[in-house]
């Protein structure tokens, strides 16, 4: 992967801006919680996998602050346990978010207790950030190579949205496998739905696959019904951002509408995802949340209007996809299969 | 209808210029066969029922060309045929550019023959292409009205690209069901597709449906499969470029996966459109020729890059659904249903 994505620098949290690809790379330094919240909420950085350490590098960053600022005692508590919140409610649906402020405050929470000091604090979270970050990255690699078999030999993908190297700490997840198969000498190429409103797959998903010097094609979300008609797909592999027990996925909206599409041609459709997207408290999809962005996100593309004064958009930023029309679900821990129910479980208790 | 489309002016062809709606709203004077040809490949004006009453208003401004330039005789008929050959090769799929042109031809043919002046021929031409777009307007308003029982109360309907007054000389063939369903108390609002690359839905119709004051609400074309399965969508309903014998329909790209998306849902899925665009020469939809547009079409939003320098995108501009998955067609003498062959051919017949 040739390309930066997120580091936690001395100075703060370092984030390409990604609402600027592929036309400007720009570092943004975030040297807060609230800063890295709206970083989130703003998507300069966006991917389940990828908010999940962002936001445990804003704790970090927090902590940081705290330290300079002489904040100790019950003072410290209070702002952990703020910066937390703020950092929660930034997004609702990708599950990651919750697991990796879960992990970092059962970390941090001994220390708390026994009334640390800040510079112990920041230590704290410093190392685990920085740990998940580096697991983030192992996790994606054996995604990737748990996937690579599943693309046969000069095989098409069809993928949407961005869940690459972009939407996690690095390498990707469905990218993941694309890549490890381009490694593995299977994979002719991609075909990258744009993914409107936000265009994760024209402005990221071609961005870094060409980066990487992966044969990608653009195509428009509407055009993929026409291309596996067509049979110029061998496979659809997507991200997810919450898998629920039963194996329903939240993902990018359209992801469903390619399930259909794919179940309609008898092509398989994968997820790719580490164990942290599932999430065995989420019964099923309809108790997933689904965030509803501004409507204004798809009315204008770059500030100028596509659509008259006064007429509102819908802007479901996710749709949830049933269970039955998954193929397989790629984790670092190899793939699941239906019934959901019993191999998710048994793969997170593994 | 509250907008102007198009008109046969005294001084040439007016068109609204629709690559600039809905932001601006500004009449193009085209005044030779040469320039109403490239306002259709530019798609200043498109929809198949407008470019065929377009193109033959581009005869019309032709021969009083010639009749300014002193043409006569052999060099008339030179002039006509080089007009003809001309703006048929402009667009390939929509059969209505061919049908309007050759009314238009077989109108002249006579008066060619036995060497009428330009004089002549520009009365016979402009007063067919009045009556073209005359005629085209009260087809729409009777498809409008065929179609509209098919709206149950309070109807919800979704539709795709723009098959509306701006994709005929007025009233529209989808958007002229949706308009009678308005009128008849039927229609609770409609649902547009922004219909990428071009943006028809967002940019048109979403426009001429907030200019009549009927409720119009955008999304994204990757939406509608989640909408479709929260049952937000009681009917689908597109427009065609060209209708096979079969009833095979070529209509902008996205149509077919909308139609996979309906069957899934057991949503009805109906076609609207004139007689003029159901080809029956054409036996089935393997036989239509597909444009394939301009990669940069899809790359760029409004001369803006989306994707990566380097990165190609595909862009075939429409695609096939095959009858099987229509639920009927409207046309302006009524509903046909499957099987097409039969009932198609009846209703050129009738």
């Amino acid at each position: 992967m040739s390309f930066f994505t997120m580091r936690l620098g001395e100075r703060g949290v370092e984030l390409i801006d990604q609402r600027l690809l592929p036309n400007q790379e720009k570092i943004r330094l975030l040297r807060s919680a609230e800063e890295v919240a709206q970083a989130i909420e703003q998507m300069v950085v966006r991917g389940a996998p990828a908010i999940g350490v962002t936001a445990a590098m804003g704790m970090a960053v927090e902590l940081r602050r705290a330290q300079e600022q002489g904040i100790s005692g019950a003072a410290l508590k209070e702002c952990v346990a703020a910066a937390r919140e703020r950092l929660e409610r930034t997004r609702p649906t990708a599950v990651n978010l919750a697991w990796a402020l879960d992990r970092m405050e059962r970390a941090l929470a001994p220390a708390l207790e026994r009334g640390a000091d800040a510079g112990e604090l920041v230590e704290l979270a410093g190392s685990l950030a920085q740990r998940m970050h580096d697991e983030d990255i192992e996790v994606c690699r054996a995604i990737g190579d748990a996937g690579s078999p599943l693309v046969p030999e000069g095989g098409r993908v069809l993928t949407h949205c961005n869940a690459g190297g972009l939407a996690t700490a690095g390498y990707g997840t469905a990218l993941g496998v694309v890549r490890s198969a381009a490694r593995d000498g299977r994979l002719q190429g991609v075909l990258a739905c744009e993914t409107r409103p936000f265009l994760q797959g024209a402005r990221l998903t071609a961005w870094e696959l060409a980066k990487d010097g992966i044969p990608v094609k653009l195509i428009t979300d509407s055009m993929a019904g026409a291309l596996m008609r067509q049979e110029s797909i061998d496979l659809i592999i997507v991200g997810a951002d919450r898998i629920a027990a039963n194996g329903d996925v939240a993902n990018k909206i359209g992801t469903y509408g390619l399930a259909v599409l794919a179940r309609a041609h008898d092509l398989p459709f994968y997820v790719a995802a580490p164990l942290s997207t599932i999430d065995l408290a989420t019964k099923d999809g309809s108790a997933i949340p689904i965030e509803q962005r501004d409507s204004r996100e798809v009315t204008a593309i770059a500030e100028r209007r596509i659509a008259p004064e006064g007429v509102e958009a819908l802007h479901p930023a996710f749709d949830v996809t049933p269970a039955e029309l998954v193929t397989g679900i790629v984790t670092e821990k190899g793939l699941a299969r239906a019934p959901y129910s019993a191999s998710l479980a048994a793969l997170k208790a593994s």
